[in-house]
C-alpha cells in the first residue's frame, strides 16, 4: 500500500489547534446546560465563559484533532507535521511546545492578532464519554495561505479533520492540499470527525469522499450520518467503491476495513480501562497510517490503529502516554 | 483544639498562584540541566522558557503550594478562602477558575499590567520524585496591600506557606497577617515549604515559629534544615515549646506530632500507588487543618492529613480528585 517515492514526512496532519480543558461531569450537569452527550459543539467566546464558570476544576492539554493523529504518529516513530492556527498567547504556546515536544514538526507562525488561540471544554461522565464545546478562537482563521505547498508535495499522505468544515475558509486549505497531494502522487485521508459535523456538511463530504479522498476514517455513526443508513451494514455497502481505502470503526465492537475489494473485521484490542474516550478515533488513524505508510497490509494497520486507540482510552487525554512504538512491538 | 468563636472560613491560605506545568522526565535530563532533583528552585522568565523548549509536552494543572491546601480543605467540606496574585491572562483565567471550581473563595483582583501569571515546570522522575523550577510572575507582586484585613479577621487559621520569603514583598504580607489574625485570637499556621527555602531563610524563620507561628508544618528535611540538625529526632527536641503544634511529616515514614506536652507517631496512611509526590505536604496539611477546625484532638487531624496525601500521591497533579470528605468518613 505504501508508495515508492522518498518522503520528507509521513503524515502531514492539518486541522484546528486547540488546547483541550478536560474536567469530570455527571450527566445531570450535561442536561442542566443542554449540551449532546458525546458530540463536538461549536460555541461562541460568551458561550465558552459561560460553561467554563459553570464547569468543576479543569486539566489542561493539548489536543485537536489531527493534532492528536500527529503526535500519535511521532509516538509510533513515524516522521508527521502539523499545520493549524494559534495566537500568540499563553495557550498558543502550550500547543506549540507541546506538539513539538511530541516530535512533530510545527512551522505555523502564530497569529499577532485576532481571536486567541483555541480550546474545548471537555465533559468526561463517569462512562467515559466525552462532551466536547469547541471555542475554535484562532484555529477558525486557517485558510488556503496556511497550506505550504512543498510540504504538501513531500508527505506520503496528507490527512484532513472533517472539523475543518466549520471554520469558513478551512474547506478551502483543504481542496487546495488535496489538489497538491494528487499532483505529486500522494494519498489524501479524511477523518469524519463527528456525525453532527457530518450532518452540517454531508453533501460537500460526500462529494469529496468521491473525488479527493484516498483513505477515509469514519465512526460508525458518522459512516451511517453521511449515508443516511439505516444501519452499519448499508453504509458498509454504500462506501465500498467510494474510496481506495475505508477504516470504520465502532467501540468495543472493533473496526471494519474496506481496502478495494477486500472487507477485514477486527476485534477491539484489549484495554487495561477505559477512562476518557477522547481521542480514540484520532489515534485509531494514527496507528493505521503508520502502517500504511510503512507499506503494511491493511488489516496489520487496523491492528496498529486499535492499540493505538486501547492506550489513549487508559487515562485522561487525547495525546498518548506510553511510547506507541514500544505498544507495537509487544 | 477548636476556637469557640464564629468564623467565616475555617482556613484562609496566602501563597503564589501557580499553575503547575507537569511533565515526565529521567534523571538524565536533571543532570543535563543541572536540576537539583526534589527541590524547589525559582528560576527567571528566560530560564523557565529554556526549560520548556527542551522538556516532554506537558499538562496544565492550577497549583500552588498554600491554594493546593486550600483546594484540599474544600474537598474535605472545610469553608477555606485563598489569597495570591495572577495577571489577567489565560493562566490567571484558569488559575481563578480552578480554585474556585473547587470551591475556594478567591477574591484577589488579577493584575492588568506587569509579569504573567506564574508557573512551575514540574518534572515527574520514574520514582514519582518531583523536580520544580518555578517562575513566580505576577505571584511575586503579592504584597500586604492584598491582605484582607476582615479576612484574616474572621478565618479559624491563617496558613502561609514558606515560599513567600522568596518575593520581596510577601513576609511584609505574612506579618501583617499574622498581627491582625493573633488580634482576633486567630490561629497562624506555616509551611516551611523546601528545605532550599529554609536556607534561604533560616534566621527569619527561626524568629517566626518562635513569635508568630501555632501550627508547624516541616517534612524531615525541612525541620533538620531549620536547626541545623543532624538527624531527626535532634529537630524534634528542638521543636517542641518553640511552637503550639508541629506536625513533621516523613514520607513513607508517616508523621509525627508535637502539641504541647504530647508527641504522636502515626503511621503513614496506606497509598494505592505513588505517581506524583507533587502536592503531598500541600494536602497533608489541608487535613490537619481541617481536623484542627473540627476540634479533633492531634492524633486524629494527623490521620487526616495522612488520608489527603495518600490520595494525591496517586495521581499526576496536586489538587484532590476524590472528594476527601468521602476518603475520610471511609
Amino acid at each position: 500500500m505504501n508508495q515508492a517515492s522518498p518522503a520528507a514526512h509521513d503524515v502531514l496532519a492539518i486541522g484546528n489547534a486547540i488546547v483541550d480543558v478536560l474536567s469530570h461531569a455527571d450527566d445531570d450537569f450535561l442536561d442542566r446546560h443542554g449540551l449532546t452527550k458525546g458530540a463536538m459543539t461549536l460555541v461562541d467566546a460568551d458561550r465558552a465563559a459561560a460553561l467554563y464558570a459553570a464547569m468543576g476544576p479543569g486539566v489542561e492539554v493539548s489536543g485537536g484533532s489531527a493534532a492528536n493523529t500527529a503526535a500519535g504518529i511521532a509516538s509510533f516513530g513515524g516522521k508527521a507535521a502539523f499545520i493549524g492556527k494559534v495566537r500568540d498567547d499563553q495557550l498558543g504556546e502550550v500547543f506549540s511546545h507541546d506538539i513539538r515536544a511530541a516530535g512533530v514538526s510545527f512551522a505555523s507562525a502564530p497569529a499577532a492578532q485576532g481571536e486567541p488561540t483555541g480550546r474545548c471544554l471537555i465533559l468526561v461522565t463517569p462512562d467515559a464519554q466525552r462532551t466536547m464545546q469547541t471555542f475554535l478562537g484562532a484555529g477558525g482563521g486557517l485558510g488556503p495561505e496556511d497550506v505550504d505547498e512543498a510540504l504538501v508535495a513531500a508527505s506520503r499522505v496528507t490527512y484532513l479533520e472533517g472539523y475543518l468544515w466549520d471554520p469558513p475558509l478551512a474547506k478551502e486549505a483543504f481542496v487546495k492540499a488535496a489538489e497538491i497531494a494528487a499532483g505529486a502522487g500522494r494519498k489524501v485521508a479524511l477523518s469524519l470527525s463527528d456525525s453532527f459535523c457530518v450532518d452540517r456538511h454531508r453533501a460537500e463530504f460526500l462529494d469529496l469522499v468521491n473525488n479527493h479522498v484516498h483513505i477515509l476514517f469514519a465512526n460508525e455513526a458518522e459512516i451511517t450520518s453521511l449515508y443516511e443508513a439505516g444501519e452499519f451494514d448499508e453504509a458498509l455497502q454504500r462506501v465500498r467503491g467510494h474510496c481506495e481505502i475505508a477504516a470504520l470503526t465502532r467501540s468495543e465492537k472493533g473496526s471494519v476495513i474496506v481496502a478495494g475489494g477486500e472487507v477485514h473485521v477486527l476485534d477491539a484490542a484489549p484495554a487495561r480501562q477505559v477512562i476518557d474516550t477522547t481521542g480514540a478515533g484520532d489515534l485509531y488513524a494514527a496507528g493505521f497510517l503508520h502502517g500504511y505508510t510503512r507499506g503494511e497490509d491493511p488489516a496489520a494497520c487496523g491492528r496498529l490503529g486499535g492499540i493505538a486507540a486501547a492506550e489513549i482510552i487508559g487515562h485522561f487525554g487525547a495525546r498518548p502516554e506510553t511510547r506507541l512504538s514500544e505498544l507495537a512491538a509487544g
